[in-house]
Protein backbone atom coordinates (compact mmCIF):
# COMPACT_ATOMS: atom_id res chain seq x y z
CA UNK A 1 0.00 0.00 0.00
CA UNK A 2 1.53 3.17 -1.17
CA UNK A 3 1.77 6.12 2.04
CA UNK A 4 -1.01 7.98 0.93
CA UNK A 5 -3.18 5.71 -0.23
CA UNK A 6 -7.36 6.11 0.65
CA UNK A 7 -9.24 4.65 3.32
CA UNK A 8 -10.13 1.19 3.62
CA UNK A 9 -13.25 0.14 4.08
CA UNK A 10 -13.73 -3.06 6.73
CA UNK A 11 -16.77 -5.02 6.82
CA UNK A 12 -17.36 -6.80 10.11
CA UNK A 13 -19.31 -10.17 9.59
CA UNK A 14 -20.92 -9.25 5.89
CA UNK A 15 -23.57 -11.69 5.52
CA UNK A 16 -24.33 -11.33 1.50
CA UNK A 17 -21.45 -12.25 -0.86
CA UNK A 18 -23.80 -9.46 -3.28
CA UNK A 19 -24.16 -7.18 -0.88
CA UNK A 20 -19.65 -7.45 -0.76
CA UNK A 21 -19.64 -7.19 -4.71
CA UNK A 22 -21.62 -4.09 -4.54
CA UNK A 23 -19.42 -2.52 -2.16
CA UNK A 24 -16.58 -3.25 -4.33
CA UNK A 25 -18.56 -1.88 -6.96
CA UNK A 26 -18.92 1.66 -5.60
CA UNK A 27 -15.68 1.53 -4.01
CA UNK A 28 -14.93 1.71 -7.91
CA UNK A 29 -16.96 4.12 -8.54
CA UNK A 30 -14.85 6.51 -5.84
CA UNK A 31 -11.75 5.64 -6.13
CA UNK A 32 -11.26 3.26 -3.40
CA UNK A 33 -9.81 0.18 -3.53
CA UNK A 34 -8.82 -1.94 0.12
CA UNK A 35 -11.43 -4.09 1.28
CA UNK A 36 -11.23 -5.83 4.17
CA UNK A 37 -13.21 -8.45 5.19
CA UNK A 38 -13.86 -9.63 9.08
CA UNK A 39 -15.66 -13.27 9.15
CA UNK A 40 -17.70 -12.71 6.10
CA UNK A 41 -20.90 -15.20 7.35
CA UNK A 42 -20.47 -17.52 3.57
CA UNK A 43 -16.61 -17.78 3.82
CA UNK A 44 -14.48 -16.13 1.25
CA UNK A 45 -14.12 -15.88 -1.77
CA UNK A 46 -17.95 -16.21 -3.05
CA UNK A 47 -18.50 -16.18 -6.72
CA UNK A 48 -21.60 -13.94 -6.45
CA UNK A 49 -20.05 -11.19 -4.98
CA UNK A 50 -17.60 -10.64 -8.32
CA UNK A 51 -21.01 -11.45 -10.53
CA UNK A 52 -22.56 -8.48 -8.64
CA UNK A 53 -19.04 -6.13 -8.80
CA UNK A 54 -20.34 -4.96 -12.29
CA UNK A 55 -16.24 -5.61 -13.29
CA UNK A 56 -14.93 -3.66 -10.25
CA UNK A 57 -12.91 -6.64 -9.67
CA UNK A 58 -9.82 -5.55 -8.35
CA UNK A 59 -11.48 -4.51 -4.98
CA UNK A 60 -12.32 -8.29 -4.37
CA UNK A 61 -9.11 -9.49 -6.06
CA UNK A 62 -7.27 -7.69 -3.08
CA UNK A 63 -9.92 -7.91 -0.46
CA UNK A 64 -8.32 -9.37 2.70
CA UNK A 65 -10.30 -11.76 5.38
CA UNK A 66 -9.50 -11.55 9.36
CA UNK A 67 -10.71 -13.16 12.32
CA UNK A 68 -11.36 -9.91 14.57
CA UNK A 69 -11.53 -6.20 13.62
CA UNK A 70 -9.01 -5.77 15.90
CA UNK A 71 -6.32 -7.52 13.35
CA UNK A 72 -8.45 -5.62 10.17
CA UNK A 73 -7.47 -2.47 11.54
CA UNK A 74 -4.13 -2.87 13.54
CA UNK A 75 -1.98 -1.16 10.59
CA UNK A 76 -4.43 2.08 10.87
CA UNK A 77 -4.15 5.45 12.57
CA UNK A 78 -7.37 6.41 11.93
CA UNK A 79 -10.62 4.45 12.21
CA UNK A 80 -14.35 5.54 12.17
CA UNK A 81 -17.47 3.31 12.67
CA UNK A 82 -20.28 4.28 10.64
CA UNK A 83 -23.38 3.16 12.31
CA UNK A 84 -26.96 4.57 12.56
CA UNK A 85 -27.20 3.66 16.40
CA UNK A 86 -27.17 6.13 19.06
CA UNK A 87 -24.55 4.38 21.10
CA UNK A 88 -23.72 4.57 25.11
CA UNK A 89 -19.90 5.78 24.26
CA UNK A 90 -18.07 8.61 24.54
CA UNK A 91 -17.08 9.24 21.24
CA UNK A 92 -17.93 12.11 18.94
CA UNK A 93 -21.18 11.44 16.45
CA UNK A 94 -20.00 13.34 13.01
CA UNK A 95 -21.69 12.96 9.60
CA UNK A 96 -20.13 11.26 6.29
CA UNK A 97 -18.90 14.89 5.33
CA UNK A 98 -16.75 15.60 8.67
CA UNK A 99 -15.54 12.03 8.34
CA UNK A 100 -13.78 12.36 4.88
CA UNK A 101 -12.56 15.82 5.31
CA UNK A 102 -10.57 13.63 8.50
CA UNK A 103 -10.01 10.92 6.80
CA UNK A 104 -8.03 12.37 3.72
CA UNK A 105 -6.19 15.09 6.48
CA UNK A 106 -5.15 11.44 7.77
CA UNK A 107 -4.69 10.33 4.26
CA UNK A 108 -2.38 13.27 3.52
CA UNK A 109 -0.41 12.73 6.45
CA UNK A 110 0.81 9.41 4.80
CA UNK A 111 -1.26 7.25 7.45
CA UNK A 112 -3.33 4.56 6.62
CA UNK A 113 -7.09 5.32 7.65
CA UNK A 114 -10.27 3.36 7.46
CA UNK A 115 -14.41 3.23 8.03
CA UNK A 116 -15.78 0.01 9.38
CA UNK A 117 -18.98 -1.14 8.57
CA UNK A 118 -21.24 -3.78 10.38
CA UNK A 119 -22.90 -6.70 8.92
CA UNK A 120 -26.34 -6.38 7.38
CA UNK A 121 -28.32 -7.22 10.55
CA UNK A 122 -26.43 -7.07 13.14
CA UNK A 123 -24.41 -3.98 12.71
CA UNK A 124 -21.50 -3.48 14.78
CA UNK A 125 -20.67 -4.29 18.00
CA UNK A 126 -20.38 -1.61 21.00
CA UNK A 127 -16.65 -3.65 21.50
CA UNK A 128 -15.75 -3.21 18.29
CA UNK A 129 -17.16 0.48 18.09
CA UNK A 130 -15.01 1.34 20.77
CA UNK A 131 -11.77 0.51 19.04
CA UNK A 132 -12.41 3.36 16.40
CA UNK A 133 -12.23 7.74 17.12
CA UNK A 134 -15.56 8.58 16.26
CA UNK A 135 -18.69 7.19 15.10
CA UNK A 136 -20.09 8.30 11.59
CA UNK A 137 -23.67 8.63 11.51
CA UNK A 138 -26.30 9.24 8.12
CA UNK A 139 -28.91 11.95 8.24
CA UNK A 140 -31.35 9.18 7.87
CA UNK A 141 -34.97 9.56 8.50
CA UNK A 142 -36.10 8.09 11.75
CA UNK A 143 -39.20 6.47 9.90
CA UNK A 144 -36.79 4.30 7.88
CA UNK A 145 -33.62 3.49 9.12
CA UNK A 146 -32.98 0.15 6.97
CA UNK A 147 -29.88 1.33 5.11
CA UNK A 148 -28.13 -0.93 2.36
CA UNK A 149 -24.60 -1.88 3.43
CA UNK A 150 -23.60 -0.85 -0.34
CA UNK A 151 -25.58 2.32 0.07
CA UNK A 152 -23.58 3.57 3.31
CA UNK A 153 -20.59 2.45 1.74
CA UNK A 154 -21.45 4.60 -1.26
CA UNK A 155 -22.51 7.70 0.68
CA UNK A 156 -19.13 7.62 2.48
CA UNK A 157 -17.44 6.75 -0.63
CA UNK A 158 -18.50 9.96 -2.36
CA UNK A 159 -18.18 12.36 0.76
CA UNK A 160 -14.26 10.97 0.58
CA UNK A 161 -14.12 11.62 -3.55
CA UNK A 162 -15.77 15.25 -3.34
CA UNK A 163 -13.36 16.16 -0.34
CA UNK A 164 -10.28 14.58 -2.39
CA UNK A 165 -11.78 16.71 -5.44
CA UNK A 166 -12.17 19.94 -3.67
CA UNK A 167 -8.34 20.12 -2.74
CA UNK A 168 -6.14 20.19 0.20
CA UNK A 169 -7.68 18.60 3.55
CA UNK A 170 -8.01 20.69 6.77
CA UNK A 171 -7.92 19.56 9.99
CA UNK A 172 -3.78 19.04 10.17
CA UNK A 173 -3.25 18.51 13.57
CA UNK A 174 0.04 19.71 15.00
CA UNK A 175 2.93 17.48 16.89
CA UNK A 176 3.71 13.96 16.43
CA UNK A 177 1.59 11.38 14.55
CA UNK A 178 -1.03 9.06 16.37
CA UNK A 179 -0.22 6.00 16.88
CA UNK A 180 -1.79 2.76 14.99
CA UNK A 181 -4.64 0.66 16.12
CA UNK A 182 -2.01 -2.13 17.24
CA UNK A 183 0.02 0.26 19.42
CA UNK A 184 -3.39 1.27 20.90
CA UNK A 185 -4.54 -2.14 21.05
CA UNK A 186 -1.42 -3.38 23.16
CA UNK A 187 -1.77 -0.59 25.50
CA UNK A 188 -5.38 -1.76 26.16
CA UNK A 189 -4.58 -5.37 26.56
CA UNK A 190 -1.66 -3.70 28.88
CA UNK A 191 -4.00 -1.54 31.22
CA UNK A 192 -7.16 -4.13 31.19
CA UNK A 193 -4.72 -6.46 32.66
CA UNK A 194 -3.20 -4.20 35.09
CA UNK A 195 -7.03 -3.23 35.90
CA UNK A 196 -8.35 -6.54 36.16
CA UNK A 197 -5.55 -7.88 38.80
CA UNK A 198 -6.45 -5.20 40.74
CA UNK A 199 -9.53 -5.81 41.12
CA UNK A 200 -11.06 -2.91 38.62
CA UNK A 201 -13.73 -4.80 37.39
CA UNK A 202 -15.89 -5.07 39.75
CA UNK A 203 -18.89 -6.10 39.25
CA UNK A 204 -17.39 -8.83 36.90
CA UNK A 205 -20.84 -8.96 34.46
CA UNK A 206 -20.07 -5.12 34.08
CA UNK A 207 -16.49 -5.78 33.02
CA UNK A 208 -17.36 -5.63 28.96
CA UNK A 209 -18.94 -2.14 29.48
CA UNK A 210 -16.23 -1.04 31.64
CA UNK A 211 -13.61 -1.74 29.11
CA UNK A 212 -15.72 -0.31 25.97
CA UNK A 213 -15.75 2.77 27.89
CA UNK A 214 -12.61 3.37 28.94
CA UNK A 215 -11.21 2.14 25.26
CA UNK A 216 -13.17 4.72 23.79
CA UNK A 217 -12.28 7.57 26.10
CA UNK A 218 -8.41 6.94 25.41
CA UNK A 219 -8.91 6.43 21.85
CA UNK A 220 -10.22 9.87 21.14
CA UNK A 221 -7.06 11.40 22.38
CA UNK A 222 -5.04 9.73 19.57
CA UNK A 223 -2.19 9.35 21.59
CA UNK A 224 1.33 9.29 19.53
CA UNK A 225 3.97 6.20 19.61
CA UNK A 226 6.02 7.99 22.32
CA UNK A 227 2.50 9.10 24.38
CA UNK A 228 1.35 5.27 23.91
CA UNK A 229 5.03 4.10 25.45
CA UNK A 230 4.60 6.89 28.10
CA UNK A 231 1.14 5.45 29.32
CA UNK A 232 2.51 1.92 29.25
CA UNK A 233 5.18 3.43 31.73
CA UNK A 234 2.32 5.02 33.78
CA UNK A 235 -0.10 1.41 34.26
CA UNK A 236 3.67 -0.40 35.27
CA UNK A 237 4.34 2.07 37.72
CA UNK A 238 0.96 1.75 39.30
CA UNK A 239 0.87 -1.57 39.13
CA UNK A 240 4.23 -1.70 40.69
CA UNK A 241 3.28 0.71 43.70
CA UNK A 242 0.30 -1.28 44.31
CA UNK A 243 2.17 -4.66 44.45
CA UNK A 244 4.71 -2.56 46.75
CA UNK A 245 1.84 -1.39 48.72
CA UNK A 246 0.68 -4.84 49.39
CA UNK A 247 3.71 -6.01 50.67
CA UNK A 248 3.79 -3.59 52.75
CA UNK A 249 0.57 -4.20 54.21
CA UNK A 250 1.04 -7.87 54.36
CA UNK A 251 4.73 -6.98 56.13
CA UNK A 252 3.00 -4.69 58.84
CA UNK A 253 0.28 -6.96 59.35
CA UNK A 254 3.02 -9.90 59.58
CA UNK A 255 4.95 -7.42 62.19
CA UNK A 256 1.37 -6.72 64.24
CA UNK A 257 1.15 -10.65 64.39
CA UNK A 258 4.74 -10.84 65.64
CA UNK B 1 -49.33 16.20 -2.98
CA UNK B 2 -48.56 18.72 -0.36
CA UNK B 3 -47.35 22.65 -1.82
CA UNK B 4 -43.84 21.91 -0.03
CA UNK B 5 -43.29 17.95 -0.77
CA UNK B 6 -39.95 16.87 -1.42
CA UNK B 7 -38.57 16.25 -4.64
CA UNK B 8 -40.05 13.66 -6.94
CA UNK B 9 -37.65 11.01 -8.36
CA UNK B 10 -38.38 9.64 -12.32
CA UNK B 11 -36.91 6.78 -13.68
CA UNK B 12 -36.79 6.61 -17.29
CA UNK B 13 -37.20 3.03 -18.88
CA UNK B 14 -35.73 1.70 -15.69
CA UNK B 15 -35.05 -2.10 -16.59
CA UNK B 16 -34.87 -3.85 -13.67
CA UNK B 17 -37.61 -4.56 -10.66
CA UNK B 18 -34.59 -5.24 -8.43
CA UNK B 19 -33.71 -1.85 -8.52
CA UNK B 20 -36.74 -0.45 -8.71
CA UNK B 21 -37.57 -1.35 -5.19
CA UNK B 22 -33.81 -0.66 -3.99
CA UNK B 23 -34.67 3.13 -5.23
CA UNK B 24 -37.80 2.86 -2.98
CA UNK B 25 -36.09 2.17 -0.33
CA UNK B 26 -33.16 4.68 -0.25
CA UNK B 27 -35.87 7.25 -1.06
CA UNK B 28 -37.71 6.21 2.34
CA UNK B 29 -34.38 6.48 4.17
CA UNK B 30 -33.91 10.09 2.91
CA UNK B 31 -37.77 11.22 3.38
CA UNK B 32 -38.35 11.36 -0.46
CA UNK B 33 -41.79 9.32 -1.31
CA UNK B 34 -43.11 10.46 -5.07
CA UNK B 35 -41.53 8.21 -7.45
CA UNK B 36 -42.53 8.09 -11.11
CA UNK B 37 -41.63 5.25 -13.66
CA UNK B 38 -41.54 5.79 -17.27
CA UNK B 39 -42.07 3.09 -19.47
CA UNK B 40 -40.61 0.38 -16.86
CA UNK B 41 -39.16 -2.34 -19.10
CA UNK B 42 -41.22 -5.29 -17.39
CA UNK B 43 -44.56 -3.17 -16.77
CA UNK B 44 -45.86 -2.19 -13.73
CA UNK B 45 -46.34 -3.44 -11.22
CA UNK B 46 -43.89 -6.11 -10.18
CA UNK B 47 -43.51 -8.14 -7.08
CA UNK B 48 -39.77 -8.06 -7.21
CA UNK B 49 -39.96 -4.53 -6.61
CA UNK B 50 -41.45 -4.87 -3.17
CA UNK B 51 -39.15 -7.90 -2.42
CA UNK B 52 -36.26 -5.57 -2.71
CA UNK B 53 -37.36 -2.40 -0.64
CA UNK B 54 -37.11 -4.37 2.36
CA UNK B 55 -40.45 -2.62 3.37
CA UNK B 56 -40.34 0.64 1.99
CA UNK B 57 -43.69 0.27 0.48
CA UNK B 58 -45.25 3.41 0.60
CA UNK B 59 -42.95 5.00 -2.38
CA UNK B 60 -44.12 1.65 -4.66
CA UNK B 61 -47.80 1.73 -3.70
CA UNK B 62 -48.48 5.22 -4.65
CA UNK B 63 -45.87 4.83 -7.93
CA UNK B 64 -46.71 6.77 -10.97
CA UNK B 65 -46.73 5.42 -14.39
CA UNK B 66 -45.98 7.47 -17.25
CA UNK B 67 -45.22 6.64 -21.22
CA UNK B 68 -42.80 9.60 -21.55
CA UNK B 69 -40.80 11.72 -19.56
CA UNK B 70 -42.98 14.81 -20.73
CA UNK B 71 -46.14 13.57 -19.35
CA UNK B 72 -44.08 12.36 -16.07
CA UNK B 73 -42.48 16.09 -15.62
CA UNK B 74 -45.85 18.02 -16.38
CA UNK B 75 -46.27 19.40 -13.40
CA UNK B 76 -42.92 20.13 -12.49
CA UNK B 77 -41.03 24.06 -11.94
CA UNK B 78 -37.79 22.93 -11.86
CA UNK B 79 -36.34 19.15 -13.37
CA UNK B 80 -32.53 18.29 -13.21
CA UNK B 81 -31.12 15.39 -14.89
CA UNK B 82 -28.83 12.99 -13.55
CA UNK B 83 -26.31 11.53 -16.00
CA UNK B 84 -22.88 10.62 -15.88
CA UNK B 85 -22.27 11.65 -19.22
CA UNK B 86 -21.35 14.81 -20.98
CA UNK B 87 -23.52 16.10 -23.32
CA UNK B 88 -23.84 18.54 -25.99
CA UNK B 89 -26.25 20.33 -24.61
CA UNK B 90 -25.66 24.12 -23.51
CA UNK B 91 -27.05 23.45 -20.03
CA UNK B 92 -25.23 24.13 -16.52
CA UNK B 93 -23.34 20.98 -15.29
CA UNK B 94 -23.49 21.13 -11.18
CA UNK B 95 -22.87 18.46 -8.69
CA UNK B 96 -25.78 16.63 -6.10
CA UNK B 97 -24.80 19.11 -3.73
CA UNK B 98 -25.96 22.26 -5.62
CA UNK B 99 -28.83 20.36 -7.16
CA UNK B 100 -30.14 19.77 -3.43
CA UNK B 101 -29.73 23.08 -2.77
CA UNK B 102 -31.64 24.45 -6.06
CA UNK B 103 -34.74 21.89 -5.16
CA UNK B 104 -34.84 22.71 -1.58
CA UNK B 105 -35.04 26.41 -2.98
CA UNK B 106 -37.99 25.63 -5.39
CA UNK B 107 -39.78 23.41 -2.92
CA UNK B 108 -39.47 25.85 -0.28
CA UNK B 109 -41.17 28.25 -2.16
CA UNK B 110 -44.23 25.98 -2.80
CA UNK B 111 -43.20 24.43 -6.30
CA UNK B 112 -42.71 20.93 -7.34
CA UNK B 113 -39.24 19.57 -8.43
CA UNK B 114 -37.89 16.38 -9.86
CA UNK B 115 -34.95 14.35 -10.42
CA UNK B 116 -34.77 12.75 -13.72
CA UNK B 117 -32.85 9.18 -13.72
CA UNK B 118 -32.20 6.94 -16.74
CA UNK B 119 -31.92 3.02 -17.49
CA UNK B 120 -29.58 1.26 -16.21
CA UNK B 121 -28.12 0.71 -19.18
CA UNK B 122 -29.21 3.16 -21.87
CA UNK B 123 -28.96 6.76 -19.62
CA UNK B 124 -30.55 9.25 -20.77
CA UNK B 125 -31.91 10.36 -23.75
CA UNK B 126 -30.31 13.70 -24.87
CA UNK B 127 -34.10 14.40 -26.03
CA UNK B 128 -35.12 14.29 -22.06
CA UNK B 129 -32.40 16.26 -20.75
CA UNK B 130 -33.34 18.79 -22.88
CA UNK B 131 -36.38 19.36 -20.69
CA UNK B 132 -34.37 19.64 -17.80
CA UNK B 133 -32.83 22.84 -16.50
CA UNK B 134 -29.56 21.34 -15.42
CA UNK B 135 -27.67 18.09 -15.85
CA UNK B 136 -26.20 16.80 -12.16
CA UNK B 137 -23.42 14.73 -12.34
CA UNK B 138 -21.48 12.52 -10.00
CA UNK B 139 -18.15 12.70 -9.39
CA UNK B 140 -17.04 9.28 -10.39
CA UNK B 141 -13.29 7.87 -10.57
CA UNK B 142 -13.43 8.21 -14.80
CA UNK B 143 -11.49 4.59 -14.23
CA UNK B 144 -15.26 3.27 -13.28
CA UNK B 145 -17.57 4.48 -14.40
CA UNK B 146 -20.89 1.74 -14.01
CA UNK B 147 -22.87 3.52 -11.18
CA UNK B 148 -26.15 0.96 -9.78
CA UNK B 149 -29.26 3.20 -10.38
CA UNK B 150 -30.04 3.26 -6.39
CA UNK B 151 -27.04 4.49 -5.58
CA UNK B 152 -26.96 7.27 -7.78
CA UNK B 153 -30.93 8.09 -5.92
CA UNK B 154 -29.38 7.69 -2.74
CA UNK B 155 -26.37 10.13 -2.71
CA UNK B 156 -28.86 12.83 -4.39
CA UNK B 157 -31.19 11.61 -1.47
CA UNK B 158 -28.61 12.14 0.57
CA UNK B 159 -27.63 15.32 -0.54
CA UNK B 160 -30.90 16.49 -0.29
CA UNK B 161 -31.32 15.52 3.34
CA UNK B 162 -28.33 17.14 4.68
CA UNK B 163 -29.47 20.43 2.91
CA UNK B 164 -33.22 20.37 4.53
CA UNK B 165 -31.28 19.16 7.51
CA UNK B 166 -28.77 22.11 7.51
CA UNK B 167 -32.15 24.69 7.31
CA UNK B 168 -33.20 26.92 5.05
CA UNK B 169 -32.30 26.45 1.55
CA UNK B 170 -30.47 29.62 -0.31
CA UNK B 171 -31.01 30.67 -3.89
CA UNK B 172 -33.74 32.00 -3.91
CA UNK B 173 -35.38 34.23 -6.66
CA UNK B 174 -37.17 37.50 -7.26
CA UNK B 175 -39.74 38.20 -8.89
CA UNK B 176 -42.93 35.68 -10.54
CA UNK B 177 -42.60 31.84 -10.42
CA UNK B 178 -41.09 29.99 -13.40
CA UNK B 179 -44.39 27.99 -15.30
CA UNK B 180 -44.16 24.24 -15.02
CA UNK B 181 -42.84 21.77 -17.70
CA UNK B 182 -46.58 21.49 -19.17
CA UNK B 183 -46.82 24.89 -19.99
CA UNK B 184 -43.08 25.02 -21.04
CA UNK B 185 -44.06 22.06 -23.73
CA UNK B 186 -46.66 23.89 -25.22
CA UNK B 187 -44.70 26.98 -25.83
CA UNK B 188 -42.16 24.61 -27.12
CA UNK B 189 -44.56 22.31 -29.29
CA UNK B 190 -45.93 25.87 -30.68
CA UNK B 191 -42.57 27.08 -31.57
CA UNK B 192 -41.31 24.26 -33.57
CA UNK B 193 -44.88 23.94 -35.54
CA UNK B 194 -44.03 27.65 -36.53
CA UNK B 195 -40.18 26.74 -37.27
CA UNK B 196 -41.16 23.75 -39.14
CA UNK B 197 -44.01 25.38 -41.45
CA UNK B 198 -41.49 28.57 -41.54
CA UNK B 199 -39.07 25.53 -42.91
CA UNK B 200 -36.02 26.42 -40.51
CA UNK B 201 -35.25 23.06 -40.09
CA UNK B 202 -33.20 22.54 -42.39
CA UNK B 203 -31.94 19.86 -43.68
CA UNK B 204 -34.51 17.52 -42.14
CA UNK B 205 -32.38 15.30 -40.25
CA UNK B 206 -31.10 18.05 -38.31
CA UNK B 207 -34.20 18.86 -36.50
CA UNK B 208 -33.68 16.59 -33.72
CA UNK B 209 -31.03 17.83 -32.35
CA UNK B 210 -31.62 21.87 -33.29
CA UNK B 211 -35.03 21.14 -31.29
CA UNK B 212 -33.23 19.95 -28.24
CA UNK B 213 -30.83 23.06 -28.73
CA UNK B 214 -33.68 25.24 -28.50
CA UNK B 215 -35.13 23.37 -25.64
CA UNK B 216 -32.32 23.48 -23.33
CA UNK B 217 -31.38 26.65 -24.39
CA UNK B 218 -35.07 28.66 -23.73
CA UNK B 219 -35.19 26.40 -20.41
CA UNK B 220 -32.65 27.65 -19.18
CA UNK B 221 -34.42 31.23 -18.48
CA UNK B 222 -36.98 29.56 -16.33
CA UNK B 223 -39.53 31.22 -18.27
CA UNK B 224 -42.35 32.70 -15.89
CA UNK B 225 -46.25 31.96 -16.80
CA UNK B 226 -46.49 35.17 -18.06
CA UNK B 227 -43.43 35.09 -20.37
CA UNK B 228 -44.62 31.75 -21.83
CA UNK B 229 -47.65 33.46 -22.86
CA UNK B 230 -45.66 36.49 -23.82
CA UNK B 231 -43.49 34.34 -25.65
CA UNK B 232 -46.21 32.73 -27.18
CA UNK B 233 -47.73 35.86 -28.34
CA UNK B 234 -44.23 36.54 -30.04
CA UNK B 235 -44.22 33.45 -32.39
CA UNK B 236 -47.81 33.90 -33.18
CA UNK B 237 -46.65 37.52 -34.47
CA UNK B 238 -43.77 36.27 -35.74
CA UNK B 239 -45.59 33.39 -37.99
CA UNK B 240 -48.65 35.43 -38.75
CA UNK B 241 -46.63 38.44 -39.77
CA UNK B 242 -44.85 36.39 -41.82
CA UNK B 243 -48.57 35.45 -43.38
CA UNK B 244 -49.34 38.80 -44.24
CA UNK B 245 -45.95 39.85 -45.58
CA UNK B 246 -46.57 36.59 -47.79
CA UNK B 247 -50.40 38.23 -48.72
CA UNK B 248 -49.00 41.27 -49.56
CA UNK B 249 -46.03 39.86 -51.75
CA UNK B 250 -48.79 38.22 -53.73
CA UNK B 251 -50.82 40.76 -53.96
CA UNK B 252 -48.17 42.94 -54.83
CA UNK B 253 -47.37 40.62 -57.39
CA UNK B 254 -51.14 40.48 -58.53
CA UNK B 255 -51.44 43.92 -58.71
CA UNK B 256 -48.42 44.11 -60.56
CA UNK B 257 -49.44 41.33 -63.13
CA UNK B 258 -52.99 43.45 -63.60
Amino acid sequence: MDSNAPPCIILNAPQLAHNIGAVARVMANFGLADLRLVNPRDGWPQERAWASASGAEWPLNAARVYESVTEAIADLHLVYATTARPRELQLPVIGPRQAAADLAAEVAQGRAAGLLFGGERAGLETADIALCQAVVTLPIDPRFRSLNLAQAVAINAYEWRMTVESGAPANFREGPPPADAAALQGLYDHFERELDEAGFFHPPEKKPSMVQNLRSALGRARFSDQEVRTFRGVVTALSRGRGRALEKLARRKAEGDA
